[in-house]
């Protein structure tokens, strides 16, 4: 049974805890300094496949089995998962999870994808509508740029401030269990525009709605970032982060000290071309499912908030003229 | 606090009611035979806006509002909306409603989406994590053709088995209320696929995963057609509906004298042109917030069961050779 908390903030009251996750990345995250926390990559990106769209979804579902491998379950064993991908109709995940058989929840957040899937996820478990249930999300570089930007064969320059997609993967799978961190608090996000046009600057687009939820949630649960080990936020890259802080100042609190950016620790912004940092739904899912979870697991982290974000435009929409909505979901992890 | 009945079945212990709803439509389902059950419709299908798709986002503010306006609450009440679409990137959803402030959880279901959104509303109600929950989703025939198939100035010719996409939204409030039909038991769908490729025949892409998701309620709840007042479905059409008689009896049970589809209920297939029937978010969404609500203020629908459908696929997945994933997501509303 779930309660609520101030204006946004749920709370679960029945510990629905991370007993099983998985990441799986491509060649440019293993050159990374995250590289030693993946469980699996492939160094060509295509995983064995003929096109980047299968290949992104075959990341999906050996992000999944990694996931049941740890905590020793089957595809049997997990009630229904929540899956997206920023792939038009969300296929990523449709076509990577189809033979699984699991009962199957498409969700779409863009790049918050990751958490937006946990907050379904672990308000299944704690409520008993599944036993187990998981989330999963993927990019992939190659499958986003041509469908939201330029064919790579053109090799159109890229502005300092955009954001290199992550081609990975990440899955959690969630029950109750003792002993593993859990999801304690959860917020929806609300949508947030202020009207940033320029698709090549989504770190500006998402960092309002990442300060909104944040706000929200430090005023529901009258807590502030120096009660957390660390604040992670999804993919706002440079520019988004540098926003975030000034945003979160002008509300009255300061969060450098805790604040991590998944797309910032993925990729070595000195040595990988990837400008403002790394960004889409494989950013956070990999980090989460890799580094974070390892982090709980020695015992640095036992009480951490982790924000994606994500930026729900399209080509069309573009376009059209219209400017980027941002959104954020957030969850409180603990153990 | 929900409870698991079965394999695959979730039961809600608290009564999630719809306690508001609205609908929207275009003009060629004013022209249909349910045009005195919708709430609002504009004769030229644009709602004065200057695309398709924004036309598409106007109606899901619009059926939104309408269903707010009903139940006496105001954007503010809501503590979560579910909603998605077949746009990519769901801007139908994120474009529609941006301006309210509502807490966001996109979702993704094709052609299902309405009843995964009550699923997920339910849910969160069910157990406390919302008091007030929406539902909502939409589909426009000119924006959908565009992205899908062909622009409409190309006048191409549709088979016979083709659908008409549904222009239309409508929307669902959820909340534990008495006296209001409440969702008692939800089974989220698995994916089917028997390796359909024709993108023009929807239905019977569709047509297995229906057959399944009923086969397992049935057997999860120890209940029969017979048991339940109506049986609907979302967007099978003619094509999908005849495969779904086929297929159930195939697994012992005969639905046929309880059976409605939304995609044969809403155009009148023998005056207009719409070949195998209707289809979209919007059918299964405009009939279920129409047609069905309205039955049960009546009186004559005291139990039924409702289960929209959905076709994964998407141009690129058809254009690299993939078959066409389909799911079906189950509610059984009673009053």
């Amino acid at each position: 049974m779930a309660s609520r908390l101030g204006k946004s903030t749920i709370v679960f009251n029945n510990r629905p805890a991370i007993v099983g996750y998985g990441s799986v990345v491509g060649k440019k995250e293993m050159e990374g300094p995250l590289s030693a926390e993946f469980d699996a990559h492939d160094l060509d990106s295509r995983f064995g496949e003929k096109s980047y769209e299968k290949a992104e979804s075959r990341m999906q579902k050996i992000a999944v089995e990694t996931a049941l491998r740890k905590c020793s379950k089957s595809e049997n064993d997990i009630d229904v998962i929540f899956a997206g991908d920023l792939l038009n109709q969300c296929v990523g995940s449709s076509f990577g999870l189809r033979g699984m058989g699991i009962p199957f929840s498409g969700i779409y957040g863009a790049c918050s994808t990751m958490t937006l899937g946990l907050i379904l996820a672990a308000l299944s478990v704690d409520c008993g509508a599944a036993n187990c249930a998981a989330a999963v999300t993927s990019s992939h570089f190659c499958s986003a740029e041509r469908q939201y930007r330029y064919p790579l064969e053109y090799g159109s320059v890229r502005p300092q401030s955009s954001q290199w997609t992550v081609t990975g993967a990440g899955a959690s799978v969630l029950s109750v269990g003792d002993g593993k961190p859990y999801i304690d608090k959860a917020c929806f996000g609300k949508i947030a525009d202020l009207g940033v046009k320029d698709a090549n600057n989504m770190g500006a687009a998402m960092a309002p709605s990442a300060a909104g939820t944040l706000t929200e949630f430090f005023e529901d649960t009258s807590t502030k970032p120096d009660d957390y080990d660390a604040i992670f936020t999804g993919d706002l890259g440079k520019v988004g982060t540098d926003l975030l802080y000034i945003l979160t100042e002008q509300n009255g609190f300061c969060i450098r000290e805790r604040h991590l950016d998944c797309g910032l620790l993925i990729f070595d912004r000195n040595r990988q071309d990837v400008h403002s940092g790394g960004s889409g739904c494989g950013c956070s899912a990999t980090v989460l499912n890799s580094y974070v979870f390892h982090r709980f697991e020695e015992g640095r982290y036992r009480n951490i908030l982790f924000m994606s974000t994500g930026a729900l435009l399209s080509p069309t929409s573009t376009m059209q003229g219209e400017s980027i909505p941002g959104i954020a979901h957030l969850v409180n992890i603990r153990i």
